[in-house]
């Protein structure tokens, strides 16, 4: 005999602006009644605010607090708990529905969850607009074509590492910038692409800010602010406006 | 005076299944008349075929017929040519989408449109789902994660650049891999990680496969195919099974 037992959906929501869900994250977040999210130890949780007109009383919502301090991260005990309480609807059952910023797989947290819960459930993910190619459209720049080389950082890498990948390759994405900023900035200054650099901060939402790193002032950013840089860029793409860019 | 002129809509359709179009795409799809897309010069658009449900006899459709020759590619003069007819739309103030495999500005063929309209008239990109993030949900394994380094390579290039990003990161994807399939095979199994690499082609679509690369006799693929290659997983994942693997 064998028990249907309920499914776990890794949906990915996008970048932030809620139009840019796809029609089957919409379809599964409106008919799931479980759906549970990360959120910081203060404030809203940015997958909830991303789909929270979807999320009426009905719903059971899961928060998986964790402590956004870098010490603590990954917070073990947190998903450990997470993941009994999402095990025990699905073995009642139901399907649940966990909300991923911008895409399941590409840097998000939802892989500790995917770690406790896929060898005993079913599991299905459901990709999502990723912060890096909303990026390039509110950049308005190809980010890579015909055969570029792509490479994704992350700003807390060592100076090493982003030096490395700042010396090759057609495009450098730097994501999860943050508190590196002036760090980053420093190295790409060193490695004379300064000017190919463009800043972008929580792309997609209202308060979207994109312009040359060049003009960046501050030393440190929002965690959802990425860095592009056009290093082997030909001359049409250089010659275009940035978008928000002032001069 | 100013004139409203037409706004030029680069959309990202996604990898394949209907239901991975944003809200948005599917919003401007449906309420603009002017539809572009790119068409082999034999068979059918797969832009298209995304989206067919919801183009009714109203649309204005423009196929933009690319000979599938290698050493024509891009094609110069179609590409001028449908940036006239585009703008021709434009000028008499009304929107034109153009529709793009995946998203429009990840090695999409969007940018030809772009670097020849994007001067002259109102451009807006709507990032879609990528066959990249798709690859990795249907691959049912994390692309990236935390610090991880990611690489994006283009199967045509030559054997010294893969074998070059063959050597480090955490996690490589080669795309267009087509008819350089054995080839790629050879300097992946070279690199010592033919045992780490996940074959895949046509995903999110009815005839999907997903394998290990090992496992793939085949000496060509379709050309919407990838590779995507794990490097320095943790264990965790290495135990993982694939989505598809018969083992």
């Amino acid at each position: 005999m064998t028990t249907r037992r309920g499914t776990l959906y890794g949906i990915g929501v996008g970048p932030g602006d809620p139009e840019l869900l796809t029609l089957k994250a919409h379809r599964l977040i409106t008919t799931t009644r479980v759906i549970a999210y990360p959120a910081p130890d203060t404030g809203e949780s940015f997958a909830r605010s991303i789909v929270s007109q979807w999320l009426d009383a009905d719903k059971h919502e899961i928060a998986i607090t964790i402590p956004m301090r870098v010490e603590r991260f990954p917070a073990k005990d947190v998903y450990d708990q997470a993941a009994i309480d999402i095990a025990s609807h699905l073995e009642s059952d139901e399907d649940v529905v966990v909300l991923c910023e911008g895409d399941p797989f590409f840097y998000g947290s939802f892989m500790y969850l995917f770690e406790r819960l896929a060898a005993s459930h079913t599991c299905e993910i459901v990709p999502g607009v990723s912060s890096l190619m909303a990026s390039a459209a509110a950049a308005g720049r190809p980010l890579a074509a015909r055969n570029d080389v792509l490479s994704v950082v992350a700003g807390p890498s060592e100076d090493a590492t982003i030096a490395h990948y700042l010396k090759q390759g057609d495009a450098i994405a730097i994501i999860k910038v943050g508190r590196h900023l002036a760090r980053l900035r420093g190295l790409i200054e060193k490695a004379g692409l300064l000017d190919r650099a463009i800043y972008l901060e929580r792309v997609t939402l209202g308060e979207q800010k994109v312009m040359p790193l060049a003009q960046v002032g501050a030393d440190a950013a929002p965690y959802f602010s990425m860095i592009l840089i056009y290093r082997g860029a030909e001359s049409w793409i250089d010659n275009l406006p940035i978008a928000g860019d002032e001069m």
